[in-house]
């Protein structure tokens, strides 16, 4: 019981906050969250470089105690654990499934190490679904109760919201909107081993690797002859009106809006939120994805469905899994 | 009241008939259906050619009036109506939106009027929709919960049951399946307005269409010179061993299986039914269609999920209709 979160001397009324951790790959930000989504303490560190599910363990429950110990309410008791992380997860039984970036955690009972170490009620989730529900809880998306969240990042992952709960699918695996085809022969190679996929068009990795292809026809944009580009500085370029820039947004925003428009006819979603640090570039992709999406989706869903960049920023995932460690799957 | 079906003597228990009707362009298909499944009695016969709703309801009506009255349990009596239309349809106030096949139609209230005439409660479903629910009633998809149900006709349809509920979207136009783009750019022309939809490569029309194209090709092709080709000849000819047919077939069956692939990507269903005559080319495209689910669909839903060919034929949507008249949405 050493690792225990101290019991709150003040009673019940206080236990109402979760502990809400999103680990990724790099850092592993964590915050206490109260019942109105108000984030009472939080905190960012780095990931621990482990080569043991333990580490990460006890990464958390210090994190944790941190946040409880030092929350403007000190003392206040948290009544949940809620984990998120960047991989497929078996949401039932606590077990990561499999995370590339956190590779020590696959097949690890989460849930359970963090119960037993912290003794309250854990849950686990995948970090594209719980920045659905926290888009919809305190975002871009409330009120509504038919969603889907993208997140354009390293890579693309998605989060689908109907009628008021996660979509997880069959086996855990659905919203894999980063994996929809959208050039369906010679499409650009991905790291998942298919090819053309949405991620390779759409994300921050795929912003770089279609500038790098393009600085030889562009050899007056200041980013030509930059070895190390990173899709901030593509952006930024892009800004300051850049053609190298522009297109590769252009190029992107195309694709983006297929991918959309297929979501608008398959799932006739009340909105979609756009996150994810490409998201930023929203004024240099949007129209070209607003063409698409006019091109390719039904014109019911499509004049119904609003297209909008997400609020929350980096918070959504944290929200979101105290969301679900309030409330559990139904956000309604 | 002269077209109210007139009751059972035989008391409370006998009622428990569901009038089923199945409102094509070309014809009206129609049955009384027992809670097991089990077709009492079915007539088929022309749609009339309308310019008036009021005909349609007539006919509706004279259908269910001879269902009852010829069936094998005459003068049981039939609990409720459900009618399923090629279109788009308000499911909670029972009316037409849009039936591109059945203009007439177009925003009438049909349950309401078949409510008055035959004093029963009346539920309409778009047909594709109803092909899933009978589908996973009593055919391909039987104890499943999450599948998809594609139809290939003269257009291709959709129908997604997530959680044994069909998913209708937020607009009731969700599941528009032949709509997804699957040629992003340069794609063919669809009869939506938009280019590149599935509904170009994998219909009964796209069969024909791309036949036709490749006419010139064949010379010795038995199809060649066939001025008025249909999607059976060009299968006749593919089992037979011809090119023209097998490269229309290998082509169909590309594009299905990255449509489905993206389905699998995006709701990873337990089972994926292909239905409609199309469907009757199995042999002929089903290795290009998986070929290419391996290539774009994610591994583990990939996996787990099953194609199958529908196993109800054109009472998929008679029974998926009689289904609903029972239980609602709830499927399961």
């Amino acid at each position: 019981m050493q690792n225990s979160i101290k019991s709150s001397k003040t009673g019940q009324g206080n236990e109402d906050h979760v502990f809400a951790a999103d680990l990724g790959g790099t850092h592993l930000r964590a915050a206490t969250i109260d019942r109105d989504g108000r984030i009472i303490h939080r905190l960012k560190q780095r990931t621990p470089v482990a080569a043991r599910p333990e580490d990460i363990v006890c990464a958390l429950v210090s994190a944790a105690r941190d946040c409880q110990t030092l929350g403007a309410n000190a003392g206040d008791n948290i009544r949940a654990l809620a984990i998120v992380v960047p991989g497929s997860v078996n949401v039932k039984e606590g077990i990561v499934v499999k995370a590339p970036n956190l590779p020590c955690l696959d097949g690890f009972p989460l849930t359970s190490a963090l119960s037993e170490a912290l003794q309250r009620s854990t849950i686990l989730e995948n970090d594209a679904n719980a920045a659905a529900v926290g888009e919809m809880w305190q975002g871009a998306a409330r009120g509504k109760r038919s969603i889907v969240c993208v997140t354009l990042g390293t890579g693309v992952g998605g989060g689908i919201i109907l009628d008021g709960k996660l979509w997880r699918g069959a086996n855990g695996s659905a919203a894999e909107i980063g994996h929809m085809c959208v050039e369906p022969f010679g499409g650009v190679a991905c790291a998942c081993g298919s090819r053309g996929c949405l991620e390779v068009y759409a994300s921050a990795t795929a912003i770089v690797r279609m500038a790098r292809e393009r600085q030889p026809r562009y050899p007056a944009s200041p980013l030509s002859g930059v070895a190390d580009l990173t899709a901030e500085e593509v952006y930024c370029a892009g800004k300051q009106g850049d053609g190298l820039a522009s297109e590769v947004f252009h190029r992107m925003g195309a694709y983006l809006g297929i991918g959309l428009a297929n979501l608008i006819n398959i799932l006739n979603p009340e909105t979609i939120v756009i996150g994810g640090g490409v998201a930023n570039g929203w004024e240099l992709f949007e129209r070209d994805m607003r063409h698409q999406v006019d091109e390719h989706a039904f014109p019911l869903p499509a004049a119904q469905v609003k297209i909008v960049p997400a609020e929350c920023g980096d918070d959504a995932g944290l929200l979101g899994a105290a969301r679900l460690g309030f409330c559990g799957n139904s956000q309604s």
